[in-house]
């Protein structure tokens, strides 16, 4: 799987990190902060791996498939939390999650 | 720098990275999470630089003075907001958090 | 400074840590790979500093201009450095890193 | 699996990290650059997803089990490449590489 055969992943990747890294910010911002303390705690694990993995896959890493694997997991279950949650951060959030863990699995 | 003569400062960075992931998990769990916004904010920030700068001067990087001005600054910064609160668990990473911004400042 | 604000600089940055990243894989499978030794090791210590501040940047980092000053000067140093081999994955890479380094400047 | 648990397999990741830092940047000033493109390449891969983990588990998350068996491959991996190589170096990171796998397993 080439850099550049994975442009297509490695945009979904960028665009579920980014949605993630800005509800972490939004959900900390929130009236009620305890209501998204598990949506806060996902968002990060989901951001910092969709950013690792996006990275790896543009420097070619051997790991692709099993990384991606994983990311798929953790996209989920970011996904599912953010999904419970009526703010417009979460539901942006929610449909990069579950585009990218889509994205993630037709490569793991 | 060499990796060798680092070695002072990587265990604190790696202490300080430690301290500031455990509150913010801790910080998630706590009865009052709004209060604690701000301190699971930049208790990802600070583990996060932590992290980053510790394996950066594992490798050598040629920038570890330039890295460990701003990670001292950031260190100091959790450091002010976890001392805010009475936690054990914000009370010790604040602690870790000025030993690893002391440690940082005589590098950079 | 603002998410939404700050959509130009990420970009670069996330343009600028794959150039790097790309550049990085193909040094590595160069014939002379050890006249590429300083370019391997610019490339990932500036495709990390740009992924890292492109996602701080992302959550709304309070230290959006420590990190932006700090990654300049990675950026300039990685560019320095690609600029002078011929592959076109240096040069692209010395390009990308320029115009990111100006756009951190901006920033910083 | 708490924080407090992980202490051992955190301990492994944090030398494994290191280990393979430290090989990236000898194997870069080494002779022969080119015969140790797939080491340096590899000591990326691992020492970057060893951190990760490292960090994720000290703040709690969810994903141990999945992460750690990714990681424990790239470990394998990594220690299988080091381990063709006589420099000092490389056969630490090796035997580091082998112990971490060795942990990760006991968590996956």
């Amino acid at each position: 799987m080439s850099h550049e055969k994975n442009q297509e992943l490695i945009k979904k990747l960028h665009e579920c990190a980014a949605a993630c890294n800005h509800c972490f910010d939004a959900c900390l911002k929130e009236e009620d902060v305890k209501m998204m303390a598990e949506c806060i705690r996902l968002d990060r694990e989901c951001a910092d791996i969709c950013s690792y993995l996006e990275h790896a896959l543009a420097r070619n890493t051997p790991f692709a498939s099993e990384l991606a694997s994983v990311c798929a997991k953790i996209c989920e279950a970011c996904g599912n939390e953010c999904k419970k949650h009526d703010h417009e951060h979460c539901q942006k959030c929610a449909d990069a999650c579950f585009k990218c863990a889509e994205a993630c699995k037709s490569v793991a």
